[in-house]
């Protein structure tokens, strides 16, 4: 017996490092001092630039929207959505990314796959100016189905100490200004496939009339970066706290970002629910608490600013006031985080 | 419809973040300055401490390996695994760790077994001195099977650049330590499975007469650290490349650690292949070189090192001079590694 005939291809292995290798050099920024293939990823850290660096570190998984690639056969786009999601995990602590690893767990392993999701990777690696510094990528024959598989990333991002947004300004009366999403972003995928493939019995390359585009195109769309857009804000102390709008909604994020004695009222009638939205409640019967506890509801980002500064804020950013801070008894329901 | 039909449980989320948090928080070393359920970690660099800081950044799994854990219903170990491979990723290159961060995707989350994940995660965190600065916990129905996950790790550490291991000095005629395993580690576990629960047939509660112990305790021994034995050495000069023997045996990792115009003579006859190996190559008649290129062989860590620092670093290493470093054209088979 050998390791290939347990299922284990390392030249599979050695093709993949060889594909990514180029992608990976792509995004090096002048920090980087090392080579993918080393054990460890080396990057050099400009400690003379700040006065008190703290290191902000996230890691997230693209969920079941893999499945949805799987279906449509293409994995650019997941690996842009792990990318921007932590980018702006360490974005609303006021970071700026350094670099970026991933892990990817397949069954069996195809180098053109893997080539794939790591060149949407290096491609938002790019765009946010951050290095894909290292990753692993691992064949586990027997874990996933053929043709699967899950994918992890990791990033780690600077703030100095003084420009570091914690929440601990936000104050009853403060606004708050939501930043549109780009669909679904990386969450509520597990039950928008129920309703789309199995309620609605659709598949990936079905054209749906209400949203203007194919099933595989309205589900794949990247979840996007809000770094550039908030990155001419960061300390200028506008920024009060910021809550990325990921799994649980803004039911369950925005209060992450809110400060103990604090609750939040946000006007759903502010912003205009996108289409792809609407039509997921209308063809699921889903309760509209559900809906807000489980999509973005084209919100992907809230940024807690002083009332005076938000007009400005949403100006810049692209996006609306849609509501604002209260003390937390005051939001009637006994939620930190009100839909009257 | 709703999310927790469509097998998506927050609740279990919740209840796992509420495990973890203590667990997490018992890690937390002086340069954390965040609380679990944060977007972001955060962590205070002491950049003061340094002259040029390099961070060195690691993801790794555990492989395989799972399913002897899944086997065996003991989740703790793998996590001690997870951590204890990261560190030593880093520790090759000089680095000491300051953070590490986990992914966990699962099928249906169990909050118990999460705990017990952590728990070893934690422990071994602990005893490296690193911080469990945060994770991901994905609950993805239809991606595993039932009771089954997968785990990643992604690390982060420091090295000042004077102190840097990056083999630029090894040359011919430096001696290799070998640095004993505590046994298949996190690598070889596709074919160790196959050999012990295919060809054998044995069960993990079985008895092994050869090893002294049971299947599961044998192949569920975690992988060890070298940080407490390596770090009183590291800035001593004295060590001049390091590589973890990790998947691909000592054939691949070892050349990872040497430069151009250089390559490995070792001799296999320099230490005793622990009864694991030995039983495994036995029972699933492998090839000496399928062995070579797929397990540690009792190997974890080969330190390279002037011929005349050998001796001394192999005592306090607790290891063997197990072969030299010779120019590239005198291995005389083409490879960068030969065991003559």
């Amino acid at each position: 017996m050998d390791y290939k005939a347990s299922g284990v291809d390392i030249d599979a292995g050695n093709e993949t490092v060889r594909r990514i290798r180029g992608l990976a050099r792509s995004t090096f920024t002048s920090g980087v001092l090392s080579d993918i293939g080393t054990f460890g990823g080396l990057f050099r850290f400009d400690a003379a630039a700040f006065r008190d660096p703290v290191l902000v570190s996230s890691a997230d998984g693209v969920g079941t929207k893999l499945k949805v690639a799987f279906l449509a056969h293409r994995h650019d786009t997941v690996g842009i959505d792990l990318v921007n999601h932590c980018v702006n995990d360490i974005l609303v602590q006021g970071a700026e990314p350094l670099f970026f690893l991933d892990y990817l767990g397949t069954g069996r392993l195809s180098p053109e796959v893997a080539e794939q999701i790591v060149s949407g990777m290096a491609c938002a690696c790019r765009d946010n100016g951050c290095a894909l510094l290292g990753g692993e990528t691992a064949e586990m024959p027997g874990f996933y189905a053929d043709g699967e598989y899950d994918v992890a990333g990791f990033i780690v991002g600077v703030v100095d100490r003084p420009r570091l947004i914690d929440g601990r300004a936000v104050a009853p009366g403060d606004a708050l200004v939501g930043v549109p999403s780009s669909g679904l972003h990386t969450n509520g995928y597990s039950l928008a496939r129920r309703i789309v493939f199995e309620r609605l019995g659709l598949a990936v390359e079905d054209y749906v009339p209400e949203l203007g585009r194919t099933v595989g195109d309205a589900l794949l769309e990247p979840h996007r970066s809000y770094l550039s857009g908030v990155r001419p804000s960061l300390g200028s102390g506008r920024i009060k706290a910021m809550a990325h709008i990921t799994g649980g909604g803004i039911t369950e994020n925005l209060p992450r970002a809110l400060p103990p004695g604090t609750a939040a009222i946000v006007d759903r009638r502010a912003w205009e629910v996108p289409p792809l939205f609407e039509w997921l409640q209308r063809s699921g019967d889903v309760p509209r608490d559900d809906m807000l506890r489980t999509f973005n509801m084209g919100i992907g980002l809230i940024v807690v600013a002083a009332a005076e500064d938000a007009a400005t804020l949403a100006g810049s950013l692209g996006g609306w006031v849609i509501g604002e801070v209260v003390a937390a008894q005051d939001t009637g329901t006994g939620h930190r985080v009100s839909f009257p």
